[in-house]
């Protein structure tokens, strides 16, 4: 299962090379998990107000195609995998009309508790998380 | 008085238009504020640490000429005007070697307490930042 | 006139305050200038392919009240005055439902040409944007 | 051979989690490939100017322990690998009196011409650039 959004490149976003700057790409993959969480019915900012915290603890991406200020690009989230107290998402950045590859990328997120400890997901969580 | 510290443009601090995006001056605005705090004996990250909160109220800008990647620039910091709750500081970008002015700026403080509800400024503190 | 978009806060955004950072709230305002030029069918970034530069010379912010993670930002938007080779917006961030406000400010723009040198506001474009 | 700079976490660097984001890895990360550079006497912003270009193609980063506002971060950057078109490099983010490791990452940089097309590396930039 994949979830779908799509996001504009803002001006700020770019560089002087004229693109995308690529630590935008990973603000991109925050958005589509951010957007993927609240459509499976477990927002990210509900779960940090219940003091469940999920930081990156691994990030990697491969850049495909440069994007341009103003471009739309469709963020594809999916869940890689689940453990215990684990997440992995992947992702895919495309362009909206001919779904050309713009870059792949995943992220490891720990889960933590209110004390920044690691914890255990909840089982309601992982059961709202299918991995692809 | 004021004080002077040095940055360097970043890459991502630029834009397609090849120099630095406007929002990128009010962060060096930010560290020219740091290090002069820190220079005075009252570093922010302590204050922030014994609940003293400094939120930007009110910002002003005025960009004088462009700088770009890898360009030094000079953050004059000084303190214009202090209140029983408010600091108000003010600076000037400028090119290290020419004094060329970048751009000058303002920011307002409002002091608040951990719980983020006003307060007023320490004593020790506003003896501290003496106003220009 | 105005125009009306909306954004949600993103996680980069906010800062160890709980909160957005103070320019966070600028590159919403550019957000806003960007779409209401695009629904008056002048959008910028084909301004800046035909070699017209908008620049920011100077800006304005009030912060009234504090916006959080995922917090929705309705970006009203209007120009507030239109010269030769000049125009300057003006802005305010809402909360949708209540339309609180979080926000004013002011952006003015000096007009450049491909050489980034100043240049007059071509007649179309200043036809299409109508002050309030 | 390795090349060591420092760096102090800026405070729109952190976000609501009260430590930096984790795409100010990255920022940090490049502040130390453009100080290596310059060290070695090949300044990215020269090469720029000389229409080189090196976009990153890939980036990979594992952080090990978190890093606050106003925090001193080492970066300690090395060439992993040098081919005829492309760089690796290699970093370390460590604290400056324990060095304890907050991240490790690497970057991969395609080597483009003026035109953004692929192009070889000249020969005086892999001969200052030494693999580890």
């Amino acid at each position: 299962m994949t979830h779908r959004t799509e996001i504009r490149v803002r001006y700020p976003e770019t560089d002087q090379m004229g693109v995308a700057h690529h630590t935008s790409h990973l603000v991109w993959f925050e958005i589509g998990r951010t957007e993927m969480m609240r459509s499976l019915g477990c927002s990210y900012a509900d779960l940090e107000r219940e003091q469940l915290f999920l930081p990156v603890v691994e990030v990697t991406c491969r850049y495909h195609r440069p994007v341009g200020y103003d471009d739309r690009v469709v963020v594809e989230t999916g869940v890689a995998d689940v453990g215990p107290a684990r997440i992995r998402f992947q992702y895919r950045l495309l362009r909206p009309d001919t779904d050309e590859l713009i870059a792949t990328g995943t992220t490891l997120h720990a889960a933590l508790n209110g004390k920044r400890r690691p914890t255990r997901l909840p089982q309601a969580i992982r059961d709202r998380l299918p991995a692809v």
